[in-house]
């Protein structure tokens, strides 16, 4: 799949009022890139049923992939399997697979309330994870994967290999110039080489650049090509160098 | 206000394929904690005219205060101005003040192309920020932000204080529990309290504790009187401090 898509949906109360720093998406930006999937969008939302509910039914019809973050413990405040399953319509059940490891798992410790863990949306799928007990709840194209960063990227490691696709190529023009100055040749690369994205960034820290232009594509020939085709357009002494 | 509520809408292509890290989100996130605003939504969405209208249209009138960074220069990959006159059915103007102090900041250097960065929504209101030449765009209760963090946080201190709400009163109650044993005893504190939110968050990489318990509120009487309520109807030994 060369134009693999996904949306990150991070839920939780404790990172938009600032008690824990969002570490999930910023993981999720690097490793999805690296998969050769673009990431179309991050939704940072509350531990609130309609508002979960809404964003996994609008971005699983948007895009391949959807990976939810957080809400998945015994609290009152975990609502992400009730979002879930609000989502689409289905209710919540208790999975056997995940009751047996719990009760297997707690053993003498184990209390009532462990079941809220085995919940999932009716029609959940297990994929096989980091081992066999705790498998990672999937519906339809969305992954819910738990909101604690050392849990969730190690079970992000364990499902990664299935959404590979073609990788990305990038150049980057590094040029010593104000934006407005090169904005009609970025135009004119824009127009001729539709297959690549080029972005123009202003930085006022850098010593020894003004603005970062990339350019980017699953087709490396036509990332090339328009590269060479702004570097030749641009005024001598503006492009610093290309990387 | 003591209510005040705002959403976030990140723009840009190069926060979701990783180019840039998200900065901006991340300090309106401690920035409008301090200044008692709940943060109900951050949106990352890359840079299209249809998203950020979508998004814009539907966070103006969900919260009380609208924070868009981003797509703000003159190339062709900033479409925020074109996005938010989307959202209201408005058309893209020049705002004279905007173009006179463009001319007077470039002089020689002035360059056709600059005259994008003048370009408003129509109805659009200049915020006095650091100094009158440079305001903010502002358009009913959205706050339109260029993308730089240095240049995001200097526009935000110039204008933080007109947003100043009632501050929030938070307690934290470290636990040593598993969080299901104590769940029981969270969902009767939240019965109690319904003015307190309280959050529950597992850790496993703390020496002392398992489960951090948040209780916050903008009234302090009451989140006391719930930490003190937990704090009695949980067990000899959960509570390893309170803070």
């Amino acid at each position: 799949m060369d134009s693999a898509t996904a949306a990150a949906i991070i839920i939780g109360d404790e990172i938009l009022s600032g008690k824990f720093t969002e570490e999930n998406a910023a993981y999720l930006v690097r490793e999805l890139r690296e998969l050769g999937i673009s990431l179309r969008r991050i939704e940072i939302i509350p531990d609130d049923v309609d508002a979960i509910a809404d964003a996994v039914r609008t971005q699983s019809a948007a895009v391949d992939h959807v990976f939810t973050s957080g809400g998945v413990g015994p609290t009152h405040d975990d609502k992400t399997m009730a979002g879930i399953a609000r989502a689409f319509g289905v209710r919540v059940v208790v999975d056997p697979q995940l009751e047996a490891a719990l009760r297997a798992f707690y053993g003498d410790r184990f209390h009532e309330r462990h079941l809220r863990m085995a919940e999932v949306p009716e029609g959940a799928v297990m994929v096989p994870a980091d081992h066999a007990a705790w498998p990672v709840t999937s519906l339809r194209n969305v992954y819910i994967l738990p909101g604690v960063p050392v849990i969730f990227r190690r079970k992000f490691e364990a499902i990664r290999e299935r959404f590979r696709a073609r990788p990305f190529a990038i150049r980057r023009v590094y040029c010593m110039a104000d934006e407005a100055t090169i904005a009609t040749h970025l135009d004119a690369v824009v127009a001729a080489f539709p297959a690549v994205s080029v972005g123009s960034y202003p930085r006022f820290d850098a010593a020894d650049y003004r603005v970062l232009v990339t350019l980017e594509s699953k087709d490396t020939a036509a990332v090339d090509a328009a590269t060479e085709s702004l570097d030749a357009a641009l005024p001598a002494g503006v492009v610093v160098r290309v990387e």
